[in-house]
């Protein structure tokens, strides 16, 4: 980690946004350079570990497949023209294609053709990672354009033993019990899904690395599906420290925010993650956990049960760009990652301040006005700030935390904290 | 039961129709010849054992009445006319009338008279079985047309110890846990209330009869509240063996579905009940349990508490021809006892497939794709059955019936049933 | 406690405002004559102690203060004229003022005007009983109206020891298991808040002085906070018997019922109120708890907890009267006041009744025919009646009470209580 001199403050939405720029034209997939070129500049801005599962591994169910490396792709016409071009679009070549070089009919070449009729002028993301294949993905209007005769395919790539990468950024607290925030890094050149996630957990590692921590944070840039089963086969032991989790995707585009629950369905990262999504404008919908999507999916899977939820903005598959070459920078925003960066704080402060006290003074209230901690004058109405403490004393009776309290009362967490803190120094409360 | 060579198959609509047109002239009451004739026929359909229970046995509170005889009633007016005639309708006698033959004025004819001002053209159903008394049932506009004069009645009936008599049909499953299909047989020529349940019930005990069955299926044509008492009192062993239930009532005109939930209200048949509503359409819907109705009365007594509902299209009492002669067999359709049959051989799938298995696999998700189970080209949605087989594994912790994953996944038992045999077929499930 | 002949009924709306009109010249505060004048009054209708207790007691986290009296209090212009006179309105002094005689400018004289802006033809009500100060009010168009110069100020009152008093109706029943009624008696000329709550209280007690008790009632009409503080702390050991309670304020004005759950929120006070306010026309609205209010806020302090729920018609604070020389006797009406104290008879009635039976029939249903507990003829509706008696029966399983039955056959709790009584009476409930 390096922070370079020039470089904007990446807390700031046009400093992810740059950084998803910067991203932006990697060939990124499960395995390979993409990867690590990838976690390697993430690395100058969050302190980051690069680690390597060899080819092969057994990680529970599944198998750490082969290295991929694409150099080149291309369909040529009849006169030696590429209609069909990686070095256009990463998109163009089906991940983990297979190596071909051959002059196929058109008939031949179809079933290798992959469109979306939906979104004619789109190349659509799509990929073969577990069964051998080979194709090009092309915008449907121009595949219907394909003439009969001979076409030159070309796709220059090697699958062969290596390994799988990830990144770990761990920020160690005041406790071992930790916060896992993870997120894919496998899609090529896609915007929303997932630069604007890597640009915003590491923008959030970055504002935690330098504060003091209750909690231990540990931050997850992993291939899809394969990769946090990995992490997870060989990390069995530290899954027990997870209190709270959160998976980032698709939270640069400027839709309102959605956050899809935990298996638990109430878990505290529930609690709070809903407890700020109220608060935004538009107020953010709250979904119950469904067993697909990204890597909740394994983090919530029956045997970890994890309490691990995901915050999006636009939910994936529901926006029409969605895996294809239309998620590009223009999609994503400054002030939507910013948005989402914010969101993420909040929560992250309400887990950081959530605790359950117990008030000194049970029977009855404690004389607030003697303390300064009243209006002086009775028969008006009380602010927020007076309504705040009474909240606090009357539900803090060792049943409820705060942000019990703060769902309660309809204040906000923070208002609600400010009051048991102010409480607590003058003694009415206790931890 | 005979299966005679030219009938329809019970189980059509049309089929169901006309069994409802068979019975229909029959003038059946909670005891006598009228219930023995239904139930005989009932047996060329379907395996049916006839019971007799002797007048005056003492069942629970109540006591078995004398079994009620009725040959001939009518009104005739002054110059011998018979203007109230029991050959043109079995609704003109009140049901257990006493014997008389008299010549009486207005005056002292008219408390004998019943009619519906609200339905004036129609003649109202009456009973009076547990106090003696006779009467005339008549529709409203008639009634007010009595002129002065003198009246010859004659109700030609016998009230003499007999005995009452219930049709059972046990069907034994692999497991002696049963599941009770239940309707009323009192009736007189009353179409939807309940020739549809009849008819229905029949159908359905008709198509149980020749498959596997996990449970064992008991139906009982019984009369109304003293034949489930009668029932319950004299079988109090075989209660405990009930695990399901139903009432059939008014299933066969053509409106929404409804469904009274039983009295533990979130018993298995009320999940199943409610789970198949849902997806008709117009969806069906659900009511909570009241103590008035049909036989669920008896079965859902706080003694017995047994998990039974009632499944019903229009609500009795909330249907203009409810309890007149309009509930004729205009009324009721093929088409909605086909429906109406098809509902309950949908709950009958729910309840023999729903179990609660076992992911072999409870860390991350097993690697479908290697066993076929999953799209081999990823980036795109996926469809209903990869979600289904998703949904069964994340949820197949031992916790969760198939019907709760049904539900949660909104997607039909069907298809969650389905994929839960393929998974357990491949090995990545155990009971 | 004397019943004066000429006087009209307690019970009556009519009276209930004439009490108030009666006591509405009055200036009351937190201690003093006016506490005592009121309730001297008040004894002449209902068996009442008054309780002293000296300044410097401590209770809990508070000290009971000085006692205050006010004899005169004015602001004299240049030519000498009154134009803010206590003798016109008791609101015109904010209460607890210290004795000040002096001449001032208007500059000098400004922080110790109150106004409300929002109100400007009112004068507000204020309070300063816990920090010394002294200070008028008066309506905002008046006080913008006050030009530059010199003004005689004069507030003729005193601060000493003394002692603060409340008033206590107790009403023994047959067991010493308690209804607690409380309402607050140191508002000066405020008729909704409180002296609607004052007369709807003094009129419940007089009805059930002289009524059969299955509870003890105890009726506490006290200063509010620091009333209900004293009361608590010196009464400790009476608070394990308090198994409901309600806090009576604002009761007088047109408006719709509002009732505050107790903290607990499920209490029986809770559900008893709730199912009164149902039946109100309009219905009433049911709050959640908050500690914020009246005397709730001690009685549902942490420590404590009662089930002591807050009885309103319009909610103080949000009318436009509220705490204003506008709350006066035209804000109340002898309706308002009479449909509040049936409402606490409802509840009280409930509160009396209310129990869990047994059914001794609970195999099927008892045969209520032939105790002439049903319609004698079948095949129409049955009444309201015969529904309840199938609802106690049905679930008088030890299980529910009356309460429960009356929910949940939607059935007022007088038509379920009366079926029980009869049911019981026939043998077919036992307690």
């Amino acid at each position: 980690m390096s922070d370079g001199g020039s470089r904007i403050d990446i807390g700031s939405g046009e400093a992810m946004h740059a950084l998803a720029t910067e991203l932006f034209p990697i060939c990124r997939s499960i395995t390979g350079e993409g990867v690590r070129e990838t976690l390697r500049r993430l690395s100058t801005h969050i302190p980051m570990e690069l680690v390597e599962i060899p080819t092969g591994t057994t990680v529970f169910d599944w198998t750490v497949p082969r290295e991929w490396t694409i150099r080149d792709a291309y369909i040529k016409n009849a006169i030696g023209e590429r209609i069909v071009d990686f070095r256009r679009s990463n998109l163009h070549v089906m991940s983990y294609s297979t190596p071909i070089h051959a002059r196929l009919s058109r008939a031949e070449l179809r079933p290798h053709l992959f469109s979306n009729e939906a979104q004619p002028e789109s190349i659509p993301y799509r990929t073969s990672y577990y069964q051998e294949n080979w194709g090009f993905c092309l915008p449907h209007e121009q595949l219907v354009s394909f003439e009969d005769g001979t076409y030159e395919v070309c796709i220059d790539s090697t699958l062969a033993d290596g390994s799988l990468t990830y990144g770990e950024c761990f920020l160690p607290g005041d406790q071992s019990d930790e916060v896992l925030v993870s997120c894919h890094v496998c899609h090529p050149s896609l915007a929303n899904d997932n630069l604007s996630g890597i640009s915003v957990a590491t923008a959030l590692a970055h504002a935690l690395h330098t504060r003091q921590r209750r909690y231990s944070y540990r931050f997850l840039f992993i291939p899809g599906t394969i990769g946090a089963i990995a992490w997870l086969a060989t990390n069995r032991e530290k899954t027990t420290r997870i209190k709270h989790g959160l998976v980032l995707t698709c939270v640069g585009d400027p839709g309102r925010f959605h956050y899809k629950k935990s298996r638990r369905g109430n878990a505290d990262i529930d609690r709070a993650v809903t407890h700020v999504l109220r608060q935004q404008t538009p107020a953010g919908e709250v979904l119950d956990f469904s067993p697909y999507g990204y890597d909740e999916r394994q983090y919530c899977s029956p045997g970890f049960n994890l309490p691990v939820g995901c915050l999006m903005r636009s939910v994936w598959g529901q926006f029409p760009e969605y895996h294809s070459s239309a998620d590009n920078l223009t999609l994503i925003t400054p002030e939507a990652l910013a948005g989402s960066l914010s969101v993420c704080e909040q929560v992250v402060e309400i887990l950081e301040h959530n605790c359950t006290l117990t008030s000194t003074n049970p029977y009855c209230e404690p004389a607030l006005g003697k303390r300064g901690l009243y209006r002086a004058t009775g028969g008006s109405h009380v602010g927020d700030r007076n309504m705040a403490r009474l909240w606090v004393l009357n539900f803090s009776d060792g049943q409820h935390d705060l942000l019990d309290i703060a769902e309660r009362s309809a204040l906000p967490f923070s208002v609600i904290h400010a009051a048991a803190a102010e409480l607590e120094a003058h003694g009415l409360l206790r931890r």
